[in-house]
C-alpha cells in the first residue's frame, strides 16, 4: 500500500502580517515522521491550533534567511525546551543561522535539555541533505535577493511486492522472501527457475514533492523537479504587479503556473501570497488559466500527495 | 475633561503557547499616543488584529528578557521597515537586549529606514523612565527567576479650570488666564484679589496604571503603586500551585488580590496565565474572593482606566 504523504499549510502569507494569516510555514508528514519546512513568527501557535505534536518534529529546513521564514525558530526552540524535550533537532539551513541563532539559545534558552543541530548546506549547490528510511530531501537552489533554496522531498523506491498465489503455492523461506522483494529470481521445489517479474509486483510509484519559495521565475528548477505529485511555488503577486515580482525577485501565479506545467506537476499549489490580495482569487484564476489543476495553499489545509 | 486611557491586551498567557492564547503584550493608549507594553511572539498580528495602527507607537517597554515578553520585537521592526516608517523606535528596556538584537536587526534588517533606539534603565531600580506632556512612566523593580521590572504609568496632574462665571463676568486677559490656571490668584477691574481657589475647578484626578509581570509576591510595590487606578498583576497559578508559583517565582491569583488590596487599587486585572488553566475561573473566583473588582486580562479585551 503507498504510504500517506500528507502537507498541513500552517502560514503561507508573505512578510507582512495580516489578522489571520501567518507567515511560512508547513509540516510535511511522511510515514508519521514529521518534517517542518520553514517557521515564520507564530509557527508554534500554528502547530498546536492544527494539533501537531511537537515531539514528533526532528527535522526543520529552512529555505532563506528573511525573517518571515525563521522568526518563529526562537520561539518554538524555547517551548520544546519548556515542554522537556530530551531528542536532538535538527535545523538544516544556509550556515548563517547558526552564528544568529545560538547568541539567542545562549541567552534565553539556558540549559535546554536537548540539543539543537545546526546542519548546515551550501544553498548554491543542489544536494541530497537528508536521508532515512522513507524519504530523500535534496536542496533546489532558487533565484532569490538572497541564497535561497527549496526542497524536494521523494519517498524512497519500496520492495516489490510478492504475488500472493505465489506465495501460497510455493510457500518461499523468510530467507527467499527477503531475496525476492529486493529483485531475486526463485528457484522452486521442482528446480525450475522463477523469473522474478512473474512472481512480484511492482511497487507503488513514490511520492514526491517540491516546495519553491521565495524566487523569480526560473527554468533552471525544471529537470530536478520534472513529474512531481505536488509542486508548492510562491505566487506573491498577480499579473498587475509583474514588475513588482520582477524588482523583488518573486513571481507571478502565472509565472508559477508555468513552472508546473513546463515540469509536468500533478498538481500546484500557490503560497506566499502578498498581502495587498484580501481576495486571493484573481492568483488562483491566473494560475488555473495555464494549470487547471491548481490550489491556494491555505492556513490549516491539509493536502494529500497523489491523490 | 478627563483623557482617556486605555488599555488593549493583545495577549495574556504565560510561556507556553496554546491554539488562541497568545504570550504577553498590551498596548496602552495615552491621549492617542500609543505604549507597548512587552512584545511576545505574535504580537504584529495582534497589533493588526486589534486594528491597533502600527505607526502610532514610538515606545516600547520590555518589563524582562524571557522570550515570552520580547521574542515579538525582531518581526515587529522588521515589519516596520517594511512599511518604510522614518520615526525612531524607542525601546525601553534591561541593557542586555541591545546586544542581543542588534546582530539580528544588521543581519535581517539592512538599510532600516528609522532608528532603533535603545533606552536602558537599569532594573534594580525604580525609576522615571520616561515622560511626555501628558504622562510619566516609572519601572517598578519586581522579584523574577531574572531581573525583571513593573511599568507605572501616570498621567500628569492638569491646569485648572476656569470657572465658566469668572470668565464670563471678568472677561481675564489670554495672559492672565494662562497664569491663573497655573494657580496664580487675580486682580480685578475694581482692584478686589480674588483668590485662585474661588474663580477655579480643581482638575481631574490624574489616572494611573501599573503593569507588574512577572513577578513573586513582593509588598516592595506597594507604596509606588499605592491608590493606582488599575493594576495588572501576573496570577500564572490557582492555589493549587502555590509550590509551583513559589518555585518558579510567579503568583496566585490569590496573592495578586492581596497585593491590589493592600495597594488599595480601584481595579484588578489578572493575567500571564499558565497554559494549564483551560478555564480560568478559578483564577478570577480565588482573586475575587480577597479583592471583589477583580477581572480577567484576555486578548482583545479593552480596558478604559478610571471608569
Amino acid at each position: 500500500m503507498l504510504k500517506p504523504l500528507t502537507i498541513t499549510i500552517l502560514g503561507s502569507n508573505s512578510a507582512l502580517p495580516t489578522a489571520n494569516r501567518y507567515p511560512t510555514a508547513q509540516v510535511l508528514n511522511a510515514s508519521e515522521r514529521f518534517f517542518l519546512i520553514d517557521c515564520g513568527e507564530g509557527t508554534q501557535q500554528q502547530l498546536r491550533a492544527n494539533k501537531i505534536k511537537f515531539s514528533k518534529i526532528d527535522h526543520i529546513f529552512i529555505s532563506h534567511l528573511h525573517g518571515d521564514h525563521c522568526f518563529g525558530l526562537i520561539g518554538l526552540i524555547s517551548t520544546f525546551g519548556l515542554m522537556g524535550r530530551k531528542a536532538p533537532l535538527h535545523i538544516h539551513s544556509h550556515p548563517h543561522l547558526e552564528k544568529l541563532l545560538q547568541p539567542q539559545l545562549n541567552y534565553f534558552c539556558v540549559d535546554l535539555p536537548f540539543q539543537v543541530v545546526f546542519d548546515d548546506f551550501d544553498p548554491k549547490q543542489k544536494g541530497l541533505i537528508y536521508t532515512d528510511k522513507h524519504i530523500t530531501v535534496e536542496t533546489i537552489p532558487l533565484k532569490h535577493r538572497i541564497p535561497t533554496v527549496g526542497f524536494l522531498f521523494k519517498q524512497k523506491l519500496e520492495e516489490r511486492k510478492l504475488k500472493k498465489d505465489f506465495v501460497f503455492i510455493h510457500q518461499p523461506s523468510i530467507k527467499d522472501r527477503i531475496a525476492i522483494k529486493k529483485g531475486s529470481d526463485y528457484i522452486n521445489k521442482d528446480g525450475a527457475l522463477m523469473s522474478n517479474k512473474d512472481i512480484t509486483l511492482d511497487p507503488p510509484k513514490p511520492l514526491s514533492y517540491a516546495f519553491c519559495t521565495d524566487t523569480k521565475y526560473t527554468e533552471s528548477i525544471l529537470e530536478q523537479i520534472k513529474g512531481v505529485d505536488v509542486l508548492y511555488h510562491e505566487a506573491t503577486f498577480a499579473a498587475d504587479n509583474a514588475h513588482l515580482a520582477k524588482k523583488t525577485y518573486h513571481s507571478t501565479a502565472e509565472q508559477a503556473a508555468q513552472i508546473a506545467t513546463k515540469a509536468g506537476a500533478g498538481k500546484l499549489l500557490l503560497g506566499h501570497f502578498s498581502s495587498r490580495y484580501k481576495n486571493l482569487d484573481v492568483l488562483l484564476n491566473e494560475a488555473k488559466a495555464v494549470f487547471p489543476n491548481t490550489f491556494l495553499a491555505i492556513e490549516g489545509d491539509v493536502i494529500h500527495v497523489g491523490q
